[in-house]
């Protein structure tokens, strides 16, 4: 199979990574990418470090994301959140099956309409599969719209989905998860708290208290996991399983760390914490779980998660760690991951396994 | 009063910042400075920011621990935890007062063998008094040694201790903290973790799941306080609080940022929450309690700290923020302002109250 | 002499500089601060570190412009260039003088065009005196409007000034001065440049080539310099001094570091090099000649210069160091330093003399 | 043709880059890795990164250096300037051909010992071929020795290399050449200099006025190229073309940004300079000439440089600006390009050409 494929919001962090994954991905043909604020320029006005490049990337103009969706297959969307819905509607009626990074396909419209307003196409839902693709290979096959998580959801529900499907958390606890964030997570677009001056040795935490919309996200995939363990099926009603969720940005380009402490609702070492892991994740390509702490500058610019879990024998508490890179694992990478698995493709094609140190 | 005063270590963080409090401090008269790498050279050698200055504290010259210690009414103590206990002994021979900055004064015989092994001096551990100082004020007048309590201990005990105190976290039921801490926190002596190459663009937990050494602090002040409330008088006997604590290291160079997730054992809305909190800091000049969520710049180079509560409707769990400069409030400020209250001066005198931005 | 002062721009950068040391300037009787976008809110908003503090600038609010400017007898003009000529004829009409952080007081009117585009006050211009202090003091007394310089204009005249007085730097082999600057010299706004995620691990040379329009000041510095010396005097016709310029924007808050290479027209050792820096400015309280390379971090938070120059034996060409905090020495606290100059006040008033470390 | 090679000093930051070039080139059938520090240690205990890759890079052990050497073709040497002559004797004698990174054979005896100190075989510097590739290929080819240049080396011969070659600067007039540095380019052992708290807000001139060893290099480059132009062959005596180098270490993990400054001895325009570097570098992969100022970050990660050009018309100077990745152009990448050449392999074999952003 050879797909022609395009890239909306091909100006994006996002679409930076899905630019470099798709332009070396076998399976696909042609690209496309589009950008309004960068139309009819070339790429490399957009980003610097493609300037010169004789491979075909380097090669490519930006078009408007209309005259982008003509004729191909798939529609890669890494639009804002809110602004995505109807370039989704576009793409499939352009005959296209769409991968969505934003959250405009992430949720069922009376979730997303709590979280993000009205959804303008609540139809298109019904196509839409969720793809953290560890737990959700099945659903994806074949799916006409594949939503890619977000990026914080993909570190909790990574680090806490395998402890609540072997009934290691009680519903009534609700786990207390910390996120670390670096500034990429906010998109490109310049504001006051992502300059340089005022971020640079600074840290602060921000929609705490059950206010950041990744909540929805994380809450729906615990409660599935909780009924359905690790390997999720579409079903009709999910109850949402509770999280305590802290999130923190910090000075950094890319990058998540989180950890999660929850009181166990069953006896068991550290050992056996981690067994939990090991036990979910023993056949995974992108996750692994280790006995050292894992450090978030391991992770960057790869599709990579890193886990590990450690157990407090003074209180009794489990905290499980989790990094990934938020453009990677949190974003075009699990986007391409779950473009492979929609369309049949070996499930790394593409991705990037290997970073670079320092 | 006009005192002779020493600073052992003044080649440090710690003593960088007592440098600046010290040699502007009005009851100050005299000013010595130790440090065995440095010794015999100006102060400048040390500290480029020093050079040329006209001010007395260029003009000074690093000695060595024991001469520094001759004929002074006070010794500063930021040595490394560990060897510091022989020099608050030395000093104490010599006639001087202590304020001592490290771990060495803080804790009982007992429980500071469990954390940093025997203390060679456990009858000095009679003469000291834990200074933080909003909860220890009247134990600190007159005291022969003041022990600074350590930043990470005075960032969650801050936050914490209202809450305790006022009867709002069940003893069965441990406030999860997370704390994000710059690099110089861990010291001046290069370490492969502090290579900017490896820290920059990194962050990692450390020291987690009750493994660092300052839980035994805030497990002792909470202790007090829920038995004492705000104010603390010496007492024999206390009983740990327990405490999750789960530090990380961020790349800064100074500041930390607390956040501390804790199940309300009463009932109570976020004004509620906040009034707690002003009840307990209202007439501290250098603890703010703001609606906002505090950042870590906000405090960076003053002895403030900032703190701040919400409480998540979904889940009912209360957060509870607080930074501190881990270098101000969390060392050399924190230091001056027991030296201040143990020898009966006003207590912000010699103190950084407003920073500077970016 | 007690006076009533306003600060124009009181929400950007250089308004923080100037709050901080007009707030505690003995000389100050009141403060008024204005900014439009921070109209009626109090200055915490803008700034949080100053949030909760006790003493007054903590309580000030933000006040339009022109209400500012009623009844002050002096206004400090933080406001962007282009855009503070009318706010200087404004507050020259209301009675006040001026002193002008902005670009717009620096030139003569026909130069002024040449870079900046018509000046719409060029009346006004006869009234402001350029004020790199430690050159132009005579000038300054009593002034009517003080032009605080631009801050690389700052460093880099500073480092070569002494050479071209006294006669070591030949007109016709233009000194090469590289500038490394931190990304506050860019202003408080957002820009795409700014962003976090774009700045750090990154640097950048900006405006090179001669299209710099600090170069203006320079070289009217340098020229005067060869003409008249260390000590300037209001003349007619300047010839400029040219000067190869050549910035670099790098991943850093605060800070500028300048490298001016020259031909020496004469023979000398490195000594004798030191020995001319060391004459320039033996006397000045801000400028410090010192043999070690400095480090932009030892004037982080200060108004101090540091400057040193060596002598490459090879080729025979010298190099000229300095450094200067940009929102310091290159902004407030030259500000300052011009305004106690023009009203006759001790020249450090209010100054920052000693930074912290790190 | 299928190597078995040895990368030796594997647990450095050379060592990384060489790791994951290595590891995926095609020409490579086994690769054994060396540390002294980590002998007997898997290669994720040094590199965090490659924890639990199932490819075999993932897989690898440290040995130590001279079992690493037995029994291979090729050995890369990523150890200390000054400790590797020794190595690259005993690999000789091994009978690997060599790839060196250090400094070690990149200069005749006379000129090492002024810069380094006597070299303990000199007679393996006849074996030696300096391999700036776009310069040296004739003589690379079938080398026995590979000497990969310096990263600083690199940078500046990139920019100035085909003015001199092109008779656009005088011997009379030395290139001011400055330097911008990232940490990573002092290698992975702690010092005090490169701790974060002390480089992050910092930026430092170092060896400065002709005393940076890679001066050595750059003007043994530039003087051949007077002679021979662009493309190098062995000769005998070579008068170094006398440049001023001034580096600076800025807070940033890679990167270095060069911009030199020189008097141009023709009369042309800027689009006759920017002819000059096109001309030079219009076949090669690794090098783009561009319009645009390059920035640092558009090379992160990868074996690419960017060069640009301007010219002052006021002053009428040159300034050539140019980029790499120290650990990519400026040493693994280098090296692995210099042994694709001595080998006969297609030149970008295992190269990387394109990076990612942010």
């Amino acid at each position: 199979m050879s797909l022609r494929v395009a890239i909306l919001g091909a100006a994006g962090y996002g679409g930076s990574g899905l630019l470099r994954r798709l332009s070396r991905h076998p399976e696909v043909a042609s690209l496309r990418v589009a950008s309004r604020s960068f139309e009819g320029r070339p790429v490399q006005d957009a980003w610097p470090h493609l300037a010169g490049l004789a491979s075909g990337v380097g090669a490519l103009t930006f078009e408007s994301p209309d005259a982008a969706l003509q004729g191909v297959d798939v529609a890669f969307l890494a639009t804002p959140h809110g602004a995505t819905a109807p370039w989704v509607h576009a793409a499939l009626e352009a005959g296209a099956r769409v991968i969505d990074l934003s959250a405009d396909s992430r949720l069922d419209a009376v979730t997303y309409a709590r979280w993000y307003g009205e959804h303008p196409h609540p139809e298109d839902l019904e196509l839409a599969r969720y793809g953290l693709v560890e737990f959700h290979r099945e659903e994806l096959a074949g799916a006409q719209v594949v939503a890619a998580p977000g990026c914080n959801a993909t570190a909790v529900s990574l680090a806490l989905t395998p402890f609540v499907a072997a009934g290691w958390v009680s519903r009534e606890r609700a786990p207390v998860c910390t996120v670390l964030a670096a500034a990429s997570g906010a998109g490109r677009t310049p504001a006051q708290g992502l300059h340089f001056a005022e971020l640079a040795e600074n840290a602060k935490p921000y929609k705490v208290a059950g206010t950041h919309r990744h909540l929805a996200e994380i809450e729906m995939t615990l409660g599935r996991a909780s009924v359905e363990g690790l390997t999720h099926r579409t079903q009709g009603e999910i109850d949402a399983w509770p999280v305590s969720f802290t999130p923190h940005l910090i000075p950094g380009i890319r990058g998540i760390l989180t950890s999660c402490t929850f009181t166990p609702s069953r006896e068991g070492s550290e050992e056996d914490l981690l067994e939990v892991l090991h036990a979910a994740y023993q056949r995974e390509a992108l996750v692994h779980v280790q006995e050292t702490l894992p450090e978030m500058k391991a992770v960057a610019g790869t599709d990579r998660a890193l886990l590990s879990v450690r157990r407090d024998d003074r209180t009794g508490l489990v905290t499980v760690f989790s990094t990934i890179d938020n453009l990677g694992k949190g974003a075009a990478g699990q986007a391409v991951q779950g473009f492979n698995v929609a369309f049949g493709f070996p499930e790394t094609t593409g991705l990037e396994l290997e970073g670079q140190w320092p």
